[in-house]
């Protein structure tokens, strides 16, 4: 049984999905796309895949049996509520929504409806080392979690960025990890600069820890660096009662020559994350197929989207912002294994 | 386009790749199976595949595209010779055929046919971490390569198992990744002793050194330990003219407890190469797929089978013992790239 | 020429400041001791050492050349008072002086002698790692340093420890280190508190993340633990804007068994910084020897207490609390190096 | 009581350990030196130090305690057999002789006397990472040790080396370790050549493999590189029945930039081996001023220098040689730890 997939929204993410669907995966295809722009989506559509000129009527299409949504955040909201209303298991890259209103109405679908049909597309939680880091804390090893140290750092960004999309484009996915490997909400954020980077543009405080701090009381500092320059390299250490754990560099070979040893750092998100997105697809597919859905909920998508939106005040006040979220529905209490 | 896969063999291997190409790879699916034990062949066969009564019946069907044979070795060369004669691409585990003179039919049969249908299951050429190292020997980074240090630790071995055995079933990587990184042939083997381990069984000289000098003069030691205990651990340090380049350990995080830093060893040769598994196979179905084959040729096999049979002399002779090649058809002179 | 050396505290870092003197380095030894304990003055003293019944009969004794004061921090001011009154050369630990105040009155007697009489015991100026890491920051290979992240864990502490004496005794050396890695003065204290530990005893929260802001705006966060268990841990990273340069583990031999492979971890700060503590003194008894000083001077432990002071009001107050300090004297503008 | 000792020998390693007795050690000083070139002794002799024309002449001088031989090779049996006539401890840079017979002679005097006077400098012993693997291998971590793999690599040598200098003047450092690790015999040494390095002059194959075979079985490949051009990199790695202990890369910092992490690598053996030197002779001083001696005995020197002259013929002849050794004498039986 194949799963025949349609998939909104055909820039790079999207045709990067295409691929991972056609020639990567197993037991899904790709039976459907559509794009604001449809000569992008027609250029992306492979032959006996059907070119849709709506959103909509790529969700209502009956030959498409589940949704992958990868077009500009600000309509995810809209296509992922025509999968809830239509019934139809949908993949929504992250922000599920842009605001906590918007996610507030997913959330509301989905629990109306009393089963969950979104899965958010947090694709740490398939990486190994992240996987390998989680089984370390879960197993008691290393003790209560009391501090994690994690950074992000982003080898440039293109001109526009701004510190506030190094919140939601980059920190969202430390955000999600904390939440994931602590089990646990974020209830507090606090941003401090440090000295700022002659690379970064004019008003881009680059780079600034993010302090999280969850409900629990484990602190979390996120460097956040856009133009770290040399690579794409995330760390992350969790400090244990007993002891830490702590991702290692990238496996690749050691060379020596010239006086030093070493090896390379990932070029960029591709590169270091290729199996997590490979893997959180696959897991995905696997689970559409079978009825269910897992991974990363919509009560992730908003938890996330809340905490960065709380990150965003703290980022214009310099103060210690708490983050308010709404009582978690039962929906949300047990949810399948990512 | 799904391929249709017949798997003669449905022992442990055998259902391994059964279960790769129903549940990991893209583009292939199983259509037929075969086993010399008939129950254990249908206990391996999901709903809508048919069992063979036999290897040639299967390599018959017409339903079926292409065949993956993972039986036992002695029955590989009938296998790959009824493939060829049927014109019908093949996946042969490793040994190609246990004998220089079927390995020498083989070829025979692929060259008298005039295009390649056979592909040798070497999978360490899909290693990530190889891939990287050849990468590095063939991009001149460290010079001419001069010596290569390798060490084949198995964590421990069947009671049945030999110093025969580690030559021909784990020493055989080594000897390809040696063919393949340095784009050579063996010239000579030798076989020298450490002190033997207590754990080795009466008769079982274990670990030894194997010394395979490259055509190029290239030196290669390889420590192969079948009772090392502690883990799987395959090592490989290529020494240049200009500097050298080392396989790393596994990238699992890193945990301090109780005085001590350190990482996982991987369990076995499933953890360790479980990418490479995948790729190989995944990269062979795209061949297929797309009219070749990719990856090991016959000739990779039949070199490695004379190798191993050398290795096997030098273990009785204690000597330096020559390799002996036919000449390399032209076939076999520009092959496909891994 | 052996240079003679007078110590007064014969504790336990007296004691084996005592042993490297007599046993390790070159070039002094020991003439003279005290104590407030004689009887442990006395146990301390070995054939041909005078025991002196205060700290200024020993700084008085023309036999002393040179004295090193390792007694109880609230003692050091008067000790290095009448050293300086003396006009003898004195290697204090740390603290300098335990206020702002006593710190002051020993940086008035000194610009008013008008030349550098004492060197503070910050012995990981003197650490092969830091002093590689000061290169490569120092070398502009990283490009302008941005960020620092530390870690002090120690694997637990006496009963009677405090969050105070965390940033007194544990944190100062963190404080140093910016200060001279950067040559750079701390602008503000921020104290931030992680979950506490089970470890720690009532009303000491464990661990504690301390934000320092240097005046060029490099943001410093020390992780302090007091209760790490697994070992004497320090890390430390400066990020750059164009790289990064970090401590690595210590070079100890990797051990695989059981399935890890891993390194030891130092047990304590004597196995750490063992050839620290050995080449800081070294380089005093030389630098005296040669007729001046080297090493931290009085400025330097000033500002560490001052900073510390400031520490301690950010640890009440929850506050980022501004550092506030006196103009530098011309005496400190150009010094030794370390 | 200062160790009152006499130098023959002031070229490089002499001064060197002038410079290092009278600098960085404690209890001891140069009281006299001497050279073949009478103009280099006086240089190398600093105010207050007595400048012989011979080595017998210092050695008869009253005022020298003990002596260092750091003269050209074939010249140290006179020296050695003269300081036991004398009756002074003597360390003696290795070789202790350069041939078989003249060691006979020094171990006969040495036997005759009836006590150890004798140290020689096999330096690594007192190296930190391998005294660190010799307590891992006695702890009996890793059961019984099976193979030995290790790598001295120099980054160049002068015009004039030849493959038989990088059996006596660099091997020898590492069939002293085996010895020592294994607290065992060498019985037997075989020479395996490698593809030979561009950079090597004409008739020097470099680099090559030598094998040793110990008395227990445990075997020893180096591979000893003359050309390695990047750096002096040092491994080695011992396997034993349970797991395996291996020596780390140097512990500098790691820097991050480009694209690749990565650390130093020593530049030469003063870089990576200064620890080694320093601790040594401090180690000697201090059991000579304690009235004895520690240290490799003359009986290391002999069986270092047989093993290597053995070596030598496996150069010659490509063939396995056997190493003959003279009965132990009790004197050697036990000797003081290293």
């Amino acid at each position: 049984m194949t799963l025949e997939i349609g998939v909104i929204g055909t820039g790079m993410i999207g045709q990067d999905h295409i691929r991972r669907l056609t020639h990567v995966l197993s037991g899904a295809r790709v039976a459907a796309v559509t794009d604001v722009d449809l000569d992008r989506a027609r250029a992306a559509a492979a032959d006996g895949v059907t070119v849709h000129e709506t959103g909509a009527a790529l969700i209502a299409d009956p030959a498409v049996d589940a949704v992958v949504v990868t077009s500009w955040g600000p309509t995810h909201e809209e296509y992922v509520l025509a999968c809830i209303a239509a019934g139809k298991q949908v993949f929504c890259e992250k922000p599920l929504a842009t605001t906590r209103e918007a996610c507030d109405r997913v959330l509301d679908a989905e629990v109306a409806l009393g089963r969950r049909l979104v899965s958010v597309g947090f694709m740490r939680r398939y990486d190994a080392q992240y996987r390998a880091m989680k089984e370390v804390v879960t197993s008691g090893a290393i003790g209560a979690p009391l501090i994690m140290h994690a950074a992000h750092r982003n080898p440039s960004v293109p001109g526009f960025y701004t510190g506030e999309m190094m919140i939601n484009d980059s920190t969202v996915h430390d955000i999600d990890v904390a939440r994931w490997l602590f089990d646990d909400e974020v209830a507090a954020v606090t941003v401090v600069f440090g000295r700022t980077s002659s690379k970064a543009g004019p008003g881009f405080r680059d780079p600034m820890l993010v302090l999280l701090e969850m409900a629990s009381g484990v602190l979390v500092d996120v460097e956040a660096s856009a133009h770290a320059g040399f690579g794409y390299d995330i760390r992350g250490e969790v400090v244990g009662e007993d002891g830490t754990v702590e991702l290692s560099e990238a496996a690749g070979p050691v060379v020596k020559r010239a006086g030093r040893f070493g090896g390379r750092i990932p070029a960029d998100w591709r590169e270091r994350f290729v199996g997590a997105f490979d893997g959180e697809l696959q897991a995905w597919v696997d689970a559409v197929a079978a009825g269910g859905t897992t991974g990363p909920s919509a009560w992730d998508g908003y938890a996330a989207t809340v905490v960065c939106e709380t990150g965003l005040a703290a980022l214009r006040t310099g103060a210690r912002e708490a983050v308010s979220l709404r009582a978690r529905p039962d929906l949300y209490k047990e949810q399948p294994e990512p």
